[in-house]
């Protein structure tokens, strides 16, 4: 039964919860009007997720929901950024109420945890795809950034790598996990690391969050900061139920996997011993992994001090 | 030939002119860093169009290029902002280079035209459709709205309307029209008033741009300000050259025809003597189409001071 293009952005996503002091006007004008914190950078990242490509179109719309927003919570993340607004531009075939109740549901159900108000978007019609515009706050001048990592620095990744690449083989029926829920949910519902960011900010010298795989994503780093780094493979931080499957296998989703959203970062020796109140605050293991390096921007992998050559297939929608 | 993601985000789109001392960090990190002016509030405004419904996937790349952004540059114009930063979300079956690259001109034209620097976005693979969420500024208090109309005032409207239906029209064949690359370029690459909107926030009550046909978007005002409205048909601005078109044609395309981004407000009695020095300013034409009244938020069409029925179809992705 469909219902006309504004009632529908009306019922499902103006009846939001979150209402913050700094949205003089939220949705239902030509633009939604904002007031900035004094002393802080605003920072805006937008990401799109398109059926087929980025998820199965007959994905549960709860989870996408809750997906589309996390990737851009996670890139606030990576930046050290505290979320705020959100825009969302959404493209469907049809206006299905149960599809678009349980999607708005995942979204606005991540955003009130993070106190992130709504702020406007677009609801057309055609090939189903999601649009996130995400709007956090830094303060000035106090942000994580890609450029930043010196020779030297210590290489750290929160939590566990590989997890979503499993919970993508296990769907695709290429691997028969233990405990398949667990990787799927990580693959469907990543959690952004707001809260490990926000606390890397006076620790960390560069952050990136694991999007498209951590080799491709310490890539960025190696190229943004002009520096080299060397992992140890056998100190990558892969889950338990993982552990059975080779070496190999275990390296290639760690490491080629993406969708894990964790993040990525570099710290100085001195800044080292601060980590440990950051790991306790937020729960999240905070896993050194290598080093970086002076030199050409390039990536070396160690197993056990020996140098290993690894044939890794990067995610790039154009050439793969 | 296809490139990489990256590579293509960094040829067509890094390469801009516009360099602005507020964006402390553009492309190429997770999120960019920008720092707003004082006193001055963030507008944000998001639209998408999709290939096959907001325009034909033939189109000429260029005038695309020009049109997704001329329509979010038209929201910022409807609330009296100031363009800053804008990131733009692409979706495209295939990485094709003189495609992306006429497409770019046409959007990085307008951008630098409106010192209006590119912040980010995403690039990805699938049905093409472009989503652009634009930011600007206004003055702290000082932006227009949809809902500040009172009765009494008197509703204008710039420019003249009808003219992008025309042009849809001429394009489909339904009409032969005298000098049509003027109408088609009108449908393909508006003129965001910008400069209209900036002038008229000491001045007008409300204001709103003609996205959706001069009928449907008067009546967001007339619901957000809680009042009603005559309009006098005869007053309606429409090109010369659909004169000889019928009266009833006219009004069609001018009310129910959407797409010409113009701007439609409202202005207090007290300060109609205003409006001249802004329609000498800008070299836009100003034209009074009817009155604001009190009561029910609906519309009145009157032609020659007689009541008229119209049985205007508006623009509803769902419904139509």
């Amino acid at each position: 039964m469909p219902l006309s293009e504004f009632a529908l952005i009306k019922q499902y996503f103006q009846q939001q919860s979150v209402s913050r002091k700094d949205v003089n006007k939220g949705i239902g004008d030509d633009c939604a009007l904002l007031t900035m914190p004094v002393n802080t950078e605003l920072a805006v990242s937008t990401d799109t997720l398109v059926a087929d490509v980025h998820f199965f179109a007959d994905v549960d719309p709860f989870t996408l929901g809750h997906k589309a927003l996390a990737v851009n919570l996670s890139d606030l993340a990576a930046m050290g950024a505290i979320p705020a607004w959100v825009s969302l531009a959404i493209t469907l075939p049809q206006a299905e109420q149960a599809w678009l109740e349980s999607f708005a549901n995942g979204f606005m159900g991540l955003a009130e945890y993070y106190d992130l108000q709504l702020i406007g978007g677009d609801t057309t019609k055609g090939p189903l795809s999601i649009t996130v515009t995400i709007h956090g706050h830094v303060p000035q001048g106090k942000s994580l950034r890609r450029d930043q990592a010196k020779p030297g620095d210590w290489l750290y990744v929160s939590g566990t790598v590989g997890d979503a690449a499993a919970g993508l083989a296990q769907l695709q029926q290429k691997l028969q996990l233990v405990q398949p829920e667990y990787f799927i949910n990580r693959l469907q519902q990543p959690s952004p690391r707001i809260m490990v960011g926000a606390a890397l900010r006076p620790i960390a010298s560069s952050c990136i969050d694991i999007s498209d795989g951590l080799a491709q994503d310490l890539q960025h780093i190696l190229d943004s900061s002009g520096c080299g780094a060397v992992v140890d493979l056998e100190k990558i931080p892969v889950h338990e139920h993982l552990k059975d499957l080779s070496f190999e296998q275990q390296i290639q989703l760690a490491l080629a996997g993406g969708d894990d959203y964790e993040l990525l970062f570099s710290v100085p020796e001195e800044k080292k011993s601060l980590l440990q109140s950051v790991q306790q605050q937020s729960g999240v293991p905070l896993t050194c992994i290598g080093r970086l390096q002076a030199g050409a921007p390039t990536l070396t992998f160690k197993h056990l001090g020996q140098p290993q050559q690894l044939n890794l297939a990067g995610w790039d929608h154009f050439t793969s």
